[in-house]
């Protein structure tokens, strides 16, 4: 197997810290340990690493400035925006330099004509949908973090969220990046053409490629029309199977809704205790569900899922009457998380996919493996997408127990790739599950990514021991 | 700048000939010139070549065995469908076998929950669109030779189509792919799952890469439900420009029609006069507009885009009254290639693509290009996509005007690339258009492209001298 050099990190001198000063301006570099801590972990549970220092950029110019000196120093970077994370994507490694993307943060064209957006790489996600929705478009991908995950974090990431199946995830919107290469070098691929197969598609490499690959200075997303009409609705459920089998038949029925979101039991019950919507407590699943598009449709859509919803014994189905009821029943979702959070000191959140039609199965086995493993589990996650997440409630400081919740992952993450899962539907490989990697991808993709990383990025400066082992 | 080994290949032995004969059967391996020539060229103008050989193969299996002898023997291979490609990507080179996935034919899936479908390369487009249709899901690819071309070579070449705007192209569709690498090490990427971030894009890689990097051998396929209703329509202009505003005002309406084709003034002629569907002849320019979805979506976007073109000073709008009104409409569109190419010996065509805001001019930068140099062109094409046909009508026994076609084409190629557009939207690089591949994707894009390539095929042995000059 092709193995790319392993770097060996130097300690990067004063003096190189002096040129970054320099270079960037005093303000724009951070070197005091108390500066240092706030960048020294991501959104993962139970990771810390303190940086050699952490640079501010603000410009394509300023980020190969430091790259160049990181390809002589022989120090690795680490590319960070906001830090929400999960998979210790932008996790500090020792003595590295942390580029931090924040103050790029420009929409710096909405063009209607032909529905694009250009921005820089620390914009929130929020702050693009906004500058979207402003002109009557509409930028789907919806992250649990975008209030304040960056656009640059979501590309590298190659981010999902809630209306994956329906509009797709961040890739889908991507036509253009600009990227530092390790070398310094600016390169700039796509354009606002809706079609352009000239050459390979350099651009779906740097998308996910997770900060090991290349800095994105810029991107250019595609916009589309908002969609006219929504409509939301919340079913309840005795059982998970009830659920699984409406979400298959609202398939059936050839309606792809933009939300088909499911709560287990465990998460019900802390979202209701946290969120006060009045949800059921007698319950086993909970399937948030929205259609949008024509009102027409959407009209029709809405009363198919009830109906859909009722026969396969739903307890009870409730239709949103206004927005500001659309928006509370929604929360009951978007703050599952948060619901979660709040009744452990460690809370850990995967993302093991599989193919939709193996989603109740695998939600029982989540359930088993918890028992077998006297673990705490709440399950809520993307139906429509069978992108689970299993959020596990325990204690860092209590080691035999982290060690029953990894053993618990690895066997989620083992029956998720044999019923033709993913070990990673949005959250990425980082350093959290790059010990899957390997198995996952199979010798040949394998050998594949190594030669890639090894080609772009020789010196292995970018991210080192992030996705790879 | 990088450069990779070039191939100097060395015939190919008698013996070698002999080991695929016993490999693949005797009846799977064409050695006789008047066999070989039907595979010595496709559908790209003016380009001819005879193999060595031409190999029939009926698995991955016997993919990697035939790569395994070409690397041993560092023999040129040319992977091939049907060989319908407008850039020469399947033309064979010098004393190279050309691999032949015709005999792959087979729909190995559908899978209605998952709303996938897993396929052989060399099934047409067609095949997998009826494959699709017959369970009431949809396939919206639909590229011009869509009834013959193969799903490989659409994979390969990334394909386009009439729905581009609306529902994408060939690599939006592609969950997964089967593909044996240049030493004979079969590869499988992608799953089921619409939600899979784990390890870089692999997938993408191999699309559009028009056979340099690998063979193909499977692929699986997202498929959607069926739009519940369509309706098609075709407005006639006095002047392009008003043509381009509809495009411009139906966009502006949030309406993304599935369909928005235009063809020129000498494109209507030849179609009238070969398809006799009653198209007016005294006008500029022809819209054909598609709607799909919803019932009520259908009617009520319909009636704006006619009203919208009709403000637009359209001199005739027409509303299909049932299917086979629409069909004979579309038709016009469909067989405007057809139509061009009765008319003289050779047709050129070409597809210079824009941002969709640049049509217009593009297309009167056109008209002057061929008045500057004396020559015929038809032009048609994806208006909703800034997607155009220049289709020169010109003999290429004509050394002389082939010299001011291509003159031609360079002149628009380099204007395209200015107004922010690419030298080709959906027909590829291949040969004939490596020339301007290095200016267009710039310094560091071209490096990495070539990168890319050594990487994955260091002997250079798939497709040589395509793509990169």
């Amino acid at each position: 197997m092709t193995r790319f050099a392993t770097l060996v990190p130097m300690p990067l001198p004063d003096s190189a810290l002096d040129t970054l000063r320099e270079r960037l301006g005093a303000d724009q570099v951070l070197t005091q340990p108390e500066d240092l801590i706030p960048y020294s972990f991501d959104g993962t549970a139970a990771l810390q690493q303190l940086p050699r220092c952490v640079v501010f950029v603000r410009s394509a110019a300023e980020v190969a400035a430091v790259l160049e000196l990181a390809q002589r120093t022989r120090t690795p970077v680490v590319t960070r925006g906001s830090g929400t994370g999960l998979s210790g994507g932008s996790l500090p490694v020792r003595d590295c330099i942390v580029l931090c993307t924040v103050r790029m943060n420009r929409i710096l064209e909405v063009d209607r004509a032909n529905l694009t957006l250009s921005v820089e790489p620390g914009a929130t996600t929020l702050q693009v949908a906004d500058a979207a929705a402003a002109v009557g478009l509409f930028y789907p991908p919806d992250p649990g973090s975008m209030k304040i995950s960056t656009i640059g974090g979501n590309v590298s990431e190659n981010s999902g969220g809630l209306r994956g199946l329906k509009y797709g995830i961040t890739r889908n919107y991507v036509m253009g990046l600009e990227v530092v290469l390790p070398d310094g070098e600016i390169l700039t691929t796509g354009n606002k053409c809706v079609k352009d197969v000239a050459g390979y598609s350099v651009k779906d490499l740097f998308i996910g490629s997770e900060g090991t690959l290349g800095v994105i200075t810029r991107v250019l997303l595609r916009l589309i029309p908002k969609p006219a009409a929504k409509k939301t609705m919340v079913a309840t459920f005795g059982a998970m199977d009830a659920a699984a089998q409406t979400v298959s038949d609202i398939i059936a029925a050839r309606i792809i809704p933009c939300t088909l979101e499911f709560l287990d039991r465990m998460t019900i019950r802390c979202v209701e205790d946290y969120a006060r919507i009045g949800l059921p407590l007698d319950c086993e699943a909970l399937l948030l569900m929205e259609t949008d598009g024509h009102p027409a449709q959407v009209e029709d859509e809405a009363r198919q899922m009830a109906e859909i919803a009722r026969r396969n014994g739903s307890k009870e189905v409730r239709i949103a009457r206004d927005e500001a009821e659309a928006n509370q029943l929604a929360s009951a979702r978007r703050s599952a998380f948060s619901a979660l959070a709040r009744v452990s000191p460690t809370t850990i959140l995967e993302d093991a996919t599989v193919p939709r039609s193996e989603l109740a199965r695998m939600v029982r086995f989540v359930e088993q493996v918890a028992a077998k493993y006297r673990l705490r589990v709440g399950t809520f996650g993307h139906m429509g997408d069978g992108n689970l997440h299993p959020t596990f409630l325990t204690d860092e400081r209590n080691h035999e127990e982290m060690e029953r919740v990894h053993a618990a992952f690895r066997e989620i993450f083992e029956e998720a790739v044999r019923l033709g899962g993913t070990i990673t539907g949005e959250h990425g490989i980082g350093v959290a599950k790059k010990e899957f990697l390997p198995g996952f991808l199979g010798k040949a993709q394998m050998r594949v990514t190594r030669e890639l990383k090894r080609v772009l990025d020789p010196n292995g400066i970018l991210n080192p021991g992030k996705m790879f082992d």
